[in-house]
C-alpha cells in the first residue's frame, strides 16, 4: 500500500466536520478508531501488534528465524503518536506513524529484511490534550511519571485516566514503568512534521533534531469574589479577570525580553456568566526557553507580575507547576549517524533545535533517541491549517527507510 | 404557611452541593422543579395558577364574586423570577416570589380580600443565563423581543430556546406579545434583594426604585491563528488572547473614567489547549452607566482600544451588540404611592437608582411598574454568598402586604 492510501485511510478519523481539525483524545471513540487503524495497518504487513500496559501501540517486524519473539535485545523502534490537540492538524503525530509503516513497505519492496527486531510504536496521550500531562504514555513506559499520579489525572469532565482506561477495556492497575521493554530498545527514531519555519526557507525537506528546549506548564488560579456586574462599585470589586488579563500580557512581555516562548491558550472563568464578576479565573501558562536558566527566569518574572496584579485587584493567586521537562540533547552518536545516513542517501538534512516536546525527548533519558523533521511550509502547527507537501512526505519515507535499513537491517 | 417554611421549601432546588450556589437554568430539570414548587404554593393558597404562552408563571387571587375569571381589568401583579445565574445566590428572584405568596398569607390573616384581580408572577429566563438575553419572558410578553429571534437563541450546547421549550412540553410556536394579558395589568410591583450596598449603611430595611441605569451586552470575538505554543516565533504569531486581555483591562479603565460599570465575566478561548495559540477568543462585555450618553461613550472607548489591540496583534475583531436596555424611569405616581404607603405603615424607604436590570424595567414600558428593594448587608449578589437578614425579609413581607392592600384591596 502506498503512503498516500495509508495516509488517506486515517484522515477521516476524529475530524471535525466544521473546522476540518482533529479531536483525537485518548480513550475516546476517535482514539479507539485510530487504534483499530493501527492494528489493521500492522496486520496488512504481517507485523505482530500489541498494546503495552500503558496503552502504547507496538507493531513488531521480527527478524527472520527468531524463535522467541520479543522486544529485544537491540530493537530499533520508530513511530510517533495518533492523538491530537483540540482542533489539531492531520500531520502532528500521524505523519510519523504512517511514514513508519510506509518505510517498512519500501524496505520490503527492496527485499531488505531486519537483522534485529524492528517496531512501529504509537504512544498514548502525547499531546496531554485530555489529561493535561504531555507524553503520558512514554513517560509511564520510561518511569518518568508515577502510575498513581497518572491514574488520578482528570479530564475536564472529572473523569480520571484510570476510569477512561477501564471504560476503554484496559487495566489501569497495570500501568507503570516497563524496564524490560525499554531495555530491549537499542534506538528510537521519531519522524515528525516540523512545527516552525526553520526548514521552510531552505532547500532541505528533512531536518535532524539537535535538542529540545526545556519547557513547562504552570496553572495560575486567580480567586476573587463573585458579584453582580451591574451594581458592585468598581472599588468594592475583587475581580480575578483583571489580574488574569494582566498576567497574560506579562507573559508575552517576559518571553520577548528573554528570547523565549510564553503562551496562554487556555482560560476558564467561573462561573462564566456575562452579568457576574468572576469568582475565579484560571489560566495555563506554557513556557519554553533555550535553557533552564532562561525558562525559570521567564516564569519567575510572569509569576511576580501576576502576584502584583492579584494584589492590586484584591484577589488571591495560586500558582502551581503542572509539568517541567528539562532540555533534551539527543544522543550525539545517533544524531551523527542519522546525518551521515541521510547524506549518503542524497538527502540534505540540517541539524535543528526545537521548542516542542516529543516522546523521543522522554525516551532519550533511557535509550538512544533521535528525530527527523519534515518541512512545514507555513510553520503552522496545532491547527487545521497544518500542512506538509506530498513530495516532502515522500522524502520523509525515503529518509526513514534509509535510517531503518542502516540501524536495523545491516 | 410562614415565610420561613415557604422559603426553605425552595432552598434545595437546583443548589450545587459543592459551592452552595444555584444553577436554575430555564427549561432544565431544576427549572421544572421550581415551576412545580410555584404551582404547589399557588394550590396551597387556592390561587388559580397557569403558565402563559411565553413560559411565565401566574397565580391569580380573584376578587370575591367574580364571574369570568381573567387577568383584568385593573389587575395588580407582584412577583419576580426563579431562575439563577450560574452559581448564583438564593435571594435574587426567589425572594420576590416567596415574599409575594407570604404577603397574600398575611393579607388573608388580616381578613383582607382583593377588590380587583391580584396575581403572583414568576418570569422566565430573567437572568439570560442559558439563552443570553436577560428578561426574556417579560420581553416576549411585552413585545420587546420578536418571537423568531427568541426561538432561535441558543445555549452553549447549541440548543435553541424553541427546542428547550419543546423538550419541556411547551409550544414555542405560541410565544410572542400578549397584549390582552398586558392590557389587564394596572400595576406591577417587584420586590427584590438589593444588589449593592446603598441600604447597608442606613437604618432602612426597604428601598423604593427610582430608575434603572441603561445597560447592555456586547460580544467581542478576536480571531487569530491557531499555532504551536512551543515553536511559533513571537513575531510570527497572531494570538487573539493578547488582544482580548488588553480589551479586558481597557474596559475597567473606561468605566472608571466615566463613573460607569464595565465587566468581562465570560471568556471562551478556542481551541482551549494549553500548548496551542488560540484560534479565537470571545469575551462578553457587560456595561452600565447613569445615562445612555455615558454608556455609549464607555463602550465606544472599549471598542476603540480593543480594535487597536487587535491590530497590534494582527488579529481580527468582530464586535456585536447582543442587547441594549435603555434607562428606565419607574412610574412617578406609583413610586410616590409606594413611598407614601410604606411611610404610613411605619417603614422608612429611601428612593434609590440601580444598575441591575429587572422584569419590572421591561414591563415599565407597558404598565405602571415599581420596585421594592430589601437590604443586602454585604452588597454581594450573583454569588452563593448573597444574603439578606431574616428580619429584613420579614419587613419585606410586611411592606409588600401594605402595598398590595393599598393597590388591590381598597
Amino acid at each position: 500500500m502506498s503512503f498516500a492510501a495509508l495516509w488517506e485511510s486515517l484522515l477521516p478519523v476524529g475530524r471535525d466536520g466544521g473546522t476540518g481539525g482533529y479531536r483525537r483524545f485518548s480513550w475516546t471513540p476517535a482514539d479507539a478508531e485510530c487504534r483499530r487503524w493501527f492494528f489493521t495497518a500492522a496486520e496488512e504487513r504481517h507485523l505482530r501488534a500489541d498494546t503495552d500496559r500503558n496503552g502504547n501501540l507496538w507493531a513488531w517486524w521480527d527478524p527472520p528465524g527468531i524463535v522467541d519473539p520479543g522486544a529485544g535485545p537491540g530493537a530499533v523502534v520508530t513511530g510517533s503518536h495518533l492523538d491530537s490537540v483540540p482542533d489539531g492538524g492531520a500531520f502532528d503525530g500521524p505523519l510519523g506513524v504512517v511514514t513508519a509503516f510506509a518505510a517498512i513497505d519500501l524496505l520490503r519492496e527492496r527485499g531488505v529484511a531486519p537483522s534485529r527486531p524492528l517496531a512501529v510504536a504509537a504512544f498514548c496521550e502525547e499531546e496531554g490534550a485530555r489529561f493535561g500531562v504531555a507524553c503520558l504514555g512514554s513517560r509511564l513506559l520510561a518511569g518518568a511519571i508515577g502510575p498513581d499520579r497518572a491514574r488520578g489525572l482528570r479530564d475536564r469532565d472529572g473523569t480520571t485516566f484510570a476510569e477512561a482506561m477501564t471504560a476503554a477495556g484496559r487495566d489501569p492497575a497495570a500501568i507503570g514503568p516497563d524496564p524490560g521493554l525499554v531495555a530491549g530498545i537499542a534506538a528510537y527514531v521519531e519522524l515528525h512534521i516540523e512545527q516552525g519555519r526553520a526548514l521552510a526557507d531552505t532547500d532541505a525537506a528533512i531536518g535532524v533534531a539537535e535538542r529540545i528546549w526545556p519547557h513547562g506548564r504552570w496553572r495560575l488560579t486567580f480567586t476573587g469574589r463573585a458579584d453582580h456586574a451591574g451594581t458592585t462599585r468598581l472599588g468594592d470589586r475583587r475581580d480575578p479577570m483583571l489580574a488574569c488579563a494582566a498576567a497574560i500580557l506579562a507573559a508575552r512581555g517576559a518571553a520577548a525580553r528573554q528570547g523565549a516562548m510564553a503562551t496562554v491558550g487556555k482560560v476558564i472563568a467561573e462561573p462564566g456568566a456575562v452579568n457576574a464578576i468572576s469568582s475565579s479565573v484560571t489560566a495555563w501558562l506554557d513556557a519554553r526557553a533555550p535553557d533552564e536558566a532562561h525558562l525559570h527566569s521567564v516564569v519567575e518574572r510572569v509569576l511576580a507580575q501576576a502576584r502584583a496584579a492579584a494584589t492590586a485587584q484584591g484577589v488571591g493567586l495560586d500558582a502551581s507547576q503542572e509539568s517541567v521537562t528539562p532540555a533534551v540533547d539527543f544522543d550525539a552518536a545517533l544524531r551523527d549517524r542519522l546525518v551521515a545516513t541521510l547524506a549518503a542517501a542524497g538527502i540534505p538534512a540540517p541539524v535543528l533545535p526545537t521548542g516542542a516536546g516529543h516522546d523521543a525527548g522522554v525516551l532519550a533519558a533511557r535509550v538512544p533517541a533521535g528525530m527527523l523533521f519534515v518541512r512545514n511550509p507555513t510553520g503552522v502547527s496545532h491547527s487545521p491549517a497544518e500542512h506538509a507537501e506530498p513530495g516532502d512526505c515522500a522524502t520523509g519515507v525515503t529518509a526513514l527507510a534509509a535510517v531503518l535499513a542502516d540501524l536495523a537491517c545491516s
